[in-house]
């Protein structure tokens, strides 16, 4: 079988020194993999010329495209686009429709002069073929040299994906014949990632060779993903698609879903579904259950709101948690998150409610109680359901461990199985 | 100058297929750079011995530190332990203390039977130094060959940390004598990067060989970095402030902060000094502004909780904006944010309160409202300023940089330049 592999590049010294992390290979990955291309490596280099170089020789010298995001800003630390130009010995010229985009953008938009940055991010290589930025004022570029194709694209992410959509995928596609990738993901909640592997140690052995499993685990919880390659899509997807089943029922007791996506939209779209809603009561998490729930677009159909009640005084102000409670058996108990989950959704009037109390961490622990206790509650009309959790990862990890678990709780609640 | 070189190896198909985010190499990035050693690439690979090989013999053959980081789990999908046994020349072993660590969080925490893979997690190349892992199952191992140390590290974000902390930094500074390396950053906001760029040209041109300035723009805001390198730490040092505090008088009309810190960080500080609190008031970003306030340490201190209004109902019964508002002007409106942020401060008995609504997208427009348009309010006792923003983002980064852009009105409420 004869693969296209793909290679990118992401330069600047910000990656290096680690001041931001690197989200933009990901979705570049993501999308070169659903057209049937694979990724053989991603290389973070620096603003610096012989890197860059070496990258492009070295690193990607066994890939038919190679693609760069960054080093293409108005400022002076940026040294992509000479660089570029040079490698594939061109000229740099004036780029029309990019300085009439440019100009709009900062003379009619934000009425400000054109400045002598401005206009050089209109400059582009005349060996190039620009792709055209709608997103903002640095123009994505195409080379083609020795068969190889190469996209230079601006490293802001919704720039370089604005143009991975609109330019990359096409051109890709129509200069290369790609073999079929299908993927098929499964996320599973309870179970350990070795205890799932023992219990399909034998489907796993018995794979074909053009079909791998992976484990992915994360927030507590573990996806399996088949990963099958072939030239003949129908058969392909005839066996992946026969062998997820089998996956399916293997691990059933343990299924949340059989697509991949997050635990957050398998439950939006259960609520969606059954015409229902739910309100938070959050106390650490601090909104981020909110904020996971009303992330992706049509949430508002099934999340109508919260009480984020982060100090003590508002779980008694607004969630009627008894200061009794408070005094006796504390916040994070499973008096204080049964109230909170039953007080949201009435006063919210949802058909759910979903309550957290924990301690995070780094402090906050006393002799009962220790750092990484969350309580998490949930209501509906006929009951309330709690949990104890003893986590033992950082305050960030803690956070997003303990939303993800309380929307899993909120998942079996409203499928009965609790 | 001698410089020190590093390094970092991601292994696991995950990160070529764009299934999950590397935060690993940032923060081993930055741990690295804090002690003088400049990262000089990242390269992510598959699962795949080819693939490790070529990363270890050809992308790094310049560096004197390679860290690995991944391919360490439980599952038959790991591959990278044999392959730096056979690397190295050594024969696996079980190590006893992993052993019985792993016996007691198997046995002793989780009341579950010890299987085959929990073992094999034990086991260690016989050539290597083992750095014991407390947070998980699978050790880190240090191996030496021809003056370069390599270190193979979990992928598990906590697991990795801890090691990085306990281990690497100190046999890293125990081995090599590293030149000095100091950052200075400061956050601006309120100015593009080219405006930026053209008011401080003169300070840029005229830097020294041996500092660098960095512009990196996010959130609509702009942070400047200067980078020095030298084996003279004290004269370094006193360079770099010197010209860091040229740097900050030249953009101090837009100076949000002269530390590396978060916006949510430098306003939870102010608060925190002039103990004074806050509350807020969201729609739009759904528990965002709660999350960002209150996911560092020490922010009950200064954040009471909030109203997530997502639904136009919870507006009016939980924070009195007239229904009489949302019929003529709309949600997104500077009377309903007014409200909002007004009803949440008085209800919640806090000295600011903080309020958004907007459309995030990638629907919900309107003739008059266009998408990524947002409305932030802020009040104290004394008065209410609120601001409309045109976002042209995604809806993901709406709700970033609409959080960021609120948290930043709070802080010019209460520093008293709105």
């Amino acid at each position: 079988m004869h693969f296209i592999k793909a290679s990118i590049i992401t330069i600047g010294d910000e990656l290096l020194i680690g001041q931001v992390i690197d989200t933009n290979s990901a979705y570049i990955a993501q999308s070169l993999n659903k057209i049937g291309v694979t990724v053989n490596n991603r290389i973070a280099v620096g603003d610096d010329k012989n890197a860059i170089l070496n990258a492009l020789n070295v690193t990607c010298k066994q890939s038919n495209i190679i693609i760069i995001t960054g080093g293409l800003g108005p400022t002076a630390d940026d040294i992509t686009k000479p660089l570029l130009n040079e490698y594939f010995g061109g000229n740099l010229i004036i780029h029309q429709p990019t300085l009439n985009h440019i100009t709009d953008i900062f003379v009619n938009k934000y009425k400000r002069p054109l400045i002598e940055r401005n206009i050089k991010q209109a400059e582009v290589p005349d060996v190039c073929e620009v792709l055209f930025n709608e997103n903002g004022t640095a123009p994505g570029m195409m080379f083609e040299k020795e068969g190889i194709l190469y996209f230079s694209l601006p490293g802001v992410p919704h720039e370089m994906k604005g143009l991975v959509d609109k330019y990359v995928i096409s051109k890709i596609q129509h200069t290369f014949k790609t073999p079929t990738i299908v993927h098929r993901t499964l996320l599973t909640a309870g179970i350990g990632e070795s205890f799932l592997a023992e219990m399909i140690a034998d489907f796993e052995m018995a794979l074909p060779n053009h079909i791998k499993l992976a484990y992915l685990p994360n927030f507590g919880m573990v996806r399996l993903r088949l990963t099958g390659t072939s030239e003949d899509e129908k058969s392909l997807i005839s066996n992946i698609n026969e062998l997820f089943a089998q996956l399916k029922i293997k691990v059933q007791e343990y299924l949340v879903t059989d697509k991949d996506e997050s635990m957050e939209v398998v439950v939006g779209n259960l609520l969606k579904e059954k015409k229902q809603t739910v309100a938070t009561a959050e106390s650490c998490t601090g909104g981020y259950i909110g904020h996971l729930l009303s992330k992706h677009a049509g949430s508002s159909q099934f999340y109508t709101g919260g009480i984020i009640s982060y100090d003590n005084r508002i779980k008694t102000e607004f969630l009627d948690v008894p200061t009794e409670i408070l005094l006796s058996v504390g916040a994070v108990s499973r008096e204080a998150v049964e109230q909170m989950a039953v007080a949201v959704r009435e006063k919210m009037k949802t058909d759910f409610g979903v309550s957290v109390s924990g301690i995070m961490g780094p402090s906050g622990q006393t002799d009962e109680k220790p750092l990484g206790m969350v309580w998490i509650g949930v209501a509906n009309k006929e009951k309330v359901v709690s949990k104890v959790f003893y986590l033992r990862f950082d305050r960030s990890r803690n956070i997003e461990v303990t939303a993800t678990q309380a929307i899993n709780l909120l998942r079996l609640l409203i499928i009965n199985k609790i």
